[in-house]
């Protein structure tokens, strides 16, 4: 699997780009107790005993100045994160000292390392599987509690342990297939087939349990990117700090890897609501009214879910009608605001509402409604996880594309079956199912599906 | 002067804010590793030898749902950063898993920190001085190589040695006082008073030589925050580049403690160059240019040097003339750039030019008179530090401040004993010019400036 070259030794900064108390300097491989003592005085870190912490500091060995005052971490394989020798130098915590040390540790013959290279050691080391190592990242960009809760319980291998009973399942009827062929006798082919299809049968009532939780999953890591749409003085901005304020929701700004990307979550009951084209709406209350239409259709385009909020005291204007036109192939929640006032319209006077609309009629300015709109986005996510009789969740939508695959090679192999074909083809199938689960934790994989994989990662994990 | 309740057990992340690959979670006090135990299953840390790091999970004791798998660093005092017990927890690096382990060390009994509360704490243990206290600030905010180096080397304890023979040498004086008037013997007065002369006028050269250095070291940690000005199509953009390119400067964006606010600077021969309203200036070439005379003005307020280009083929027109006149009580640099083309302006053209400016012709286009440009810039930063006879620089306005105070003090001194005043009036001011050291590196100190000093860190640290 592993080519030599993937084992040399690398470096990387670990912890969150920026100033702070402490920053991370982690090294991974055969060299790097030899390359950390290149630049640290302080003990013989040869010497030292494993997973043990020792006071020093850094110079620079091209002219012996003094870089840091630093702790080093000496742990080694194989408890280690990657299972390799791991020194991590805890530094001041400064932009240049950081970079400073992580260039004295390259020019002592680190390599730098790839985003996400460490926890590909982990895998390629076989200390993780995939699925585990998937979820380091769902834990890094939790944005909710239960996010969090979902990804810790992957990384504790809950997922690995369920894939890995559904192929030791395939495993078992495999060979028992063999053994029934070896040994033939009386009527055993038929009790081959039937032995087949019952597995084929149960692996793939596992499988749609946990595919029923994908879309949930995936709101869940992702954020479910929500639109609040409306023409000007609706509500929209009212509706917001309801959402926000009555919830005391966490606000979490997440600056994306250029500096002009930041995305906006908010906690409703669980839920990441990833507000989309609302920047800075906390900041300046009247902005979010100040949106005209054509904003609002702008930010449709990459919405998950849309609130179309109405004025109910005002008669449908033809920016009602535009947005309701836009919108109606999205997932939405039409809000029929301004309850406290007297009615002027009502969701049998919008003929463009679809049934699947989900319509709330409500006063944001009294409170009134608000529960109802939580709950409901509350009951979107939820869907899925309700449905599913298990407790993990998919998160990834490379498992789940794996899962649907898998589910289709039993398909096959259950109207082969039913086809009377010959058991040695449905066979195929059924070892086929055995290698796309194998992918989803690992165990089969093409290189490139690797690479593509940790290059999605941090750097420095 | 340390009260019970500062002893308390506290606990802050201590790694930069956001996504990383790792993040910790700082506890210091006496019940650190038993508050650290409530939520830690894996080992019993109690048990563990010190300065180790120990593998295991951090649950939530209110639900036991799992939140994060761990690596936790035991340390035992006094070998610490804050010489008391601190522990270590290092998380997964994303935002929700850490907060919510900070979240339940609060909950098992542990207080939020304050910023720079772990490093007061080295501090009022007595682990470091103030001027190393203000040093781990410096190194943490060095924009460039040289500030991490004189940041470091005070971190070392170099300004505290100097300090602290500089009270020495005051301290042997003082006594030497008391025996001489224990023992009055011939003459005695006069050599007592000779004696207090000479080493006022020594611990005063030394003060000098310190002070020169402010000016630089005050450039180094903050930045030289420089406006580059000029009206359109001068070749501000072409010079800024070449300053940029041609150095391969390192530009490092620094986002200030709110998201709006991001200074940049550029490493110009190892002095930081804090650019003033030129954000975004590397992405678009253009956009330099396009700031107007009205901008330049508004940039000009906070600058410590001015970079006023002129454009020497064309006539001075009135736009030149206001921003000559509006910087003329800046320290600056007049470039007459474009001297590829038919000059039609010379310096002896413009009456606006005062004679502590520095003019300079050049071209942008032609990498024409750059390096003098970087020089010149070069040679402001380091006219201070070449001028002293001390190889410790003084970065903050806390430690000048004092400095000048003392030698006030030592003033005192000397003229006292120039105007014939009686030795025990001239002892009261050498023992403030002692006490006044003393403020520097916090041997003696008010509460006030400890609260107020440390409140300027950043969190965690």
């Amino acid at each position: 699997m592993a080519t030599v070259t993937e084992y040399d030794t690398i470096a990387a900064i670990s912890t969150p780009p920026g100033e702070g108390g402490i920053s991370i300097v982690r090294v991974s491989g055969d060299q790097a107790v030899e390359i950390a003592q290149k630049i640290y005085k302080g003990k013989d870190l040869a010497k030292v005993p494993t997973h043990t912490i020792n006071y020093g500091h850094i110079y620079d060995p091209t002219d012996n100045s003094l870089v840091d005052e630093v702790m080093v971490s000496v742990m080694r394989a194989p408890k280690t994160f990657t299972r390799e020798d791991v020194v991590e130098i805890n530094t001041h915590g400064g932009i240049v000292p950081t970079n400073k040390v992580l260039q004295l540790l390259i020019g002592a013959g680190a390599r730098m390392a790839e985003p996400g290279e460490f926890t590909k050691r982990a895998f390629l080391n076989g200390r993780i599987d995939l699925t585990e190592a998937e979820s380091v990242m769902d834990l890094i960009r939790a944005k909710t509690d239960k996010a969090m809760q979902v990804a810790v319980n992957q990384l504790d291998g809950n997922l690995n342990h369920l894939i890995s009973n559904l192929r030791q399942e395939i495993l078992d009827a495999l060979a028992q297939v063999e053994v029934n062929i070896d040994y033939p006798e009386y009527d055993t082919e038929q009790m081959t087939t039937k032995m087949l299809l019952e597995k084929a049968k149960l692996v793939g009532t596992n499988i749609d349990s946990l595919l029923k939780t994908a879309d949930s999953g995936e709101i869940l890591q992702h954020g479910l990117a929500t639109a609040i749409v409306g023409k000007p003085n609706v509500g929209k901005s009212s509706l917001l700090n309801r959402l926000l304020d009555e919830d005391k929701a966490i606000v979490t700004d997440v600056a994306g890897t250029t500096r002009d990307v930041v995305e906006q979550y908010v906690n409703i009951d669980g839920v990441p609501l990833k507000l989309i084209d609302t920047a800075g709406v906390r900041d300046t209350e009247d902005k979010v009214e100040k949106i005209g239409v054509e904003r609002s259709l702008k930010a449709l385009s990459d919405a998950d879910l849309v609130i179309l909020v109405l004025d109910s005291s005002r008669k449908l204007e033809d920016d009602d009608i535009e947005l309701l036109d836009a919108t109606k192939d999205k997932r939405r929640i039409i809000i029929f605001n301004k309850n406290d006032l007297v009615p002027v319209i009502t969701p049998n006077d919008v003929e463009q509402l679809k049934d699947d609309d989900i319509i709330l009629v409500t006063s944001a300015i009294k409170n009134d409604g608000i529960d109802t709109i939580k709950a409901t986005i509350g009951k979107i996510f939820n869907a899925g996880i309700e449905d599913s009789s298990t407790d993990v969740i998919i998160t990834s939508a490379r498992q789940a594309g794996l899962l649907r695959q898998a589910k289709e090679n039993l398909n096959d192999v259950i109207s082969g079956i039913e086809a009377g074909m010959p058991i040695d083809l449905v066979q195929i199938d059924m070892t086929s199912c055995w290698d796309t689960l194998g992918e989803i934790t690992g165990e089969s994989y093409p290189d490139e599906l690797i690479t593509q994989l940790f290059s999605q990662f941090c750097l420095g994990k």
